[in-house]
């Protein structure tokens, strides 16, 4: 399955005093990631939140395996691993991209939500981008 | 005038590897004091802005003096110094409870808006409250 | 076995479009919570860190249940459920202060480190806080 | 006088509940815009850092003018607009990249501190990049 490579350069902002990028921060990383995978499969994120349709997390997992530092350029590798018609999972591979050394791997789990917060189907418009032929992986009713 | 005071312990997420609060989070400290001064002087802001009226940042200023660090406990004076029909104006000063020290001081300018972001007039609901017999200062037709 | 209370304020930067709060926030809440947990069976974290041993994230889950919002008082229930020579896993439950809503839960797992971030065996001085006796779990050699 | 233009997609996790950009955050695209500056004009701000000269903020003032909204993508106008042997001036416009519209402008003054946070002046291998002939202002000694 092929999987999309956003880039992002470490921010002062995302130091803390040990030196290293704070945990939190490789989430945000996560949402800067889905939403360039997103704008590659062919949509604009923003669109499908106009159209009524959020991608609400459910879940996230994250391991550390090195720490990213200040000003270090990190490639984000995301992709989804299961796409139905009210649930979507990506995962992610953060490496440094000087080395290639892998910093952290984690997912994701969303629900496809209306803007009140209840769990809707994917909206039509949107399934072909996560179907077999897409770069994502293949819709199956639940 | 009377000020509120709020306390706020500094997060390892807001330290950066300087080892010192990143210099932005004294304004989302400045934030939680205005949120605190609302609570103070008799009503919520989250209740002023279902109300349909936010206090929209126009301008901000602050002034570094000490470095705040981890777990520091600080004290964040908060005071209105000017208050308008359409325009509030928030003074802070930022200290070290344990010895006092003087870390920052600020201000934050603020327009009256509705909630697609027009500038409107303070509801009347809410003009006391920054009134010259409550704890803020007093409120000029401009 | 026990567990720490935490109580943290929802700020307005922690809310995202959403109107919700951005869900990368609760990983600082789980921080704050561990600070305080650590305060709370008798040492500052800081002062662990200032004798050499840091608590190294390597990994994170986090189950997100109802969203949190501006405002709302969230209170953090943390525990230790593992806790060894070399690693400590924590647990949380986020639950809204005003109706005990169960708003996420996660765990955290680190290593303990020194400042170059090696791992290392936890001091001895430290050892007994996350002892059976104490309101930790029992420390294992691995 | 030149300056620099860096250019940031906004996050999701930058905006909060009114639909926008935190203010907060425009400080941290002010220190992503000064660190291309730095690299811009001849030298990664790192290195200096590593060198032992480290800017550390103490002033800065934001005037906000239109929201900036998810998504959107803003370009950093940055110049040095006064330097000295001890202090560096930066001014910043940020406009959004669509329609040009200017969204905020701002200024940070810097003292040039060693990494204990006492003030030096700027390291001599590091001047030129602020003399005249640079992209920079004049150095003055002050």
């Amino acid at each position: 399955m092929q999987c999309t490579e956003s880039r992002i350069r470490v921010r002062y902002a995302e130091t803390d005093q040990m030196g290293v990028v704070y945990y939190a921060n490789y989430l945000v990383w996560m949402e800067v990631a889905r939403v360039d995978y997103c704008r590659e499969i062919g949509f604009e994120y923003r669109d499908m939140e106009a159209d009524g349709a959020v991608l609400a997390v459910t879940e996230v997992k994250c391991q550390y395996r090195a720490p990213a530092r200040f000003d270090d350029e990190v490639r984000v590798l995301t992709r989804v691993t299961d796409a139905r018609s009210r649930t979507i999972r990506f995962a992610y591979e953060m490496r440094r991209a000087a080395d290639d050394q892998l910093l952290a791997h984690g997912e994701t789990l969303h629900a496809v939500c209306d803007r009140a917060g209840k769990m809707i189907r994917l909206p039509e418009k949107y399934r072909g981008f996560f179907s077999p032929t897409g770069l994502g992986s293949r819709i199956r009713n639940t």
